[in-house]
């Protein structure tokens, strides 16, 4: 794909608009939009060429996407000729927040009893309750989702 | 509470530390689990006092922090006495995020049949239904987490 169509821009600009709130910077939200809609890896020059970014936006975009799992790199580690394109496992990030879930509950259940006061620890207590729970609910969905047939 | 005790600090630290890769900023993090520990409201000053923090990267993050529900603002909208202290509702900031799923399944299936490749297509397919399918199981979760009596 050489320059971007108008729908296409708007893709990106929705995408990383809805992503923005939750913290995914603008630049990697419309990376991670960007590579969406390549089926064959780009490389961080031609990303920043098509978005108008600078190639260090663009590489340090996807190269943290790439650390959460939300893109795939291709090329040896190290590699200033990586080439970046989407990932065919869209389930990886979620996989990573529900073991972040499983994590915070653990460290607010072990600090719940000592950390503070009487309100703090069954506050702390309900919390590690909510985050084990819905860690158990996130992984369930995970697994169903990601074996659903492609109707 | 004035001051924080070193186990105070090790859990403020260690929460920030987990949230940061998913984007939190570490000032965040660090406010979010100081309101944790305290059982009453507490005054913008003293999160920055308590945190050796500025004030306006106290402000900030604390009124991030209660804007997508991770804690509670207390006082007049626009006051510049706001207090704010942990929020009971902890499935809040969990309900928004299905929503996004489902707003982000919204974009990429609106966008699968026009906006690339066949391959693109097919993908962007794929994605919308994992996204819907984990919006619905993240919903049902949130559900039974809350319900969940505390023993």
């Amino acid at each position: 794909m050489s320059g971007l169509r108008d729908d296409q821009r708007r893709f990106i600009d929705q995408f990383a608009c809805l992503l923005a709130p939750w913290g995914m910077p603008m630049s990697s939200g419309r990376v991670n939009a960007y590579l969406l809609l390549n089926a064959a890896p780009v490389s961080v020059n031609r990303i920043a060429a098509d978005l108008k970014m600078s190639k260090v936006s663009a590489w340090k975009a996807a190269r943290s996407l790439a650390e959460f799992g939300h893109v795939r790199r291709y090329g040896e580690p190290g590699s200033k000729r990586a080439l970046y394109g989407p990932s065919e496992d869209f389930a990886s990030p979620f996989r990573k927040q529900s073991s972040l879930l499983g994590a915070l509950g653990t460290c607010f259940q072990e600090s719940a009893a000592t950390i503070g006061s009487p309100e703090t620890s069954v506050l702390l207590q309900e919390m590690a309750k909510f985050y084990f729970s819905l860690q158990q609910a996130m992984e369930r969905g995970v697994g169903e989702a990601s074996q659903k047939p492609i109707v």
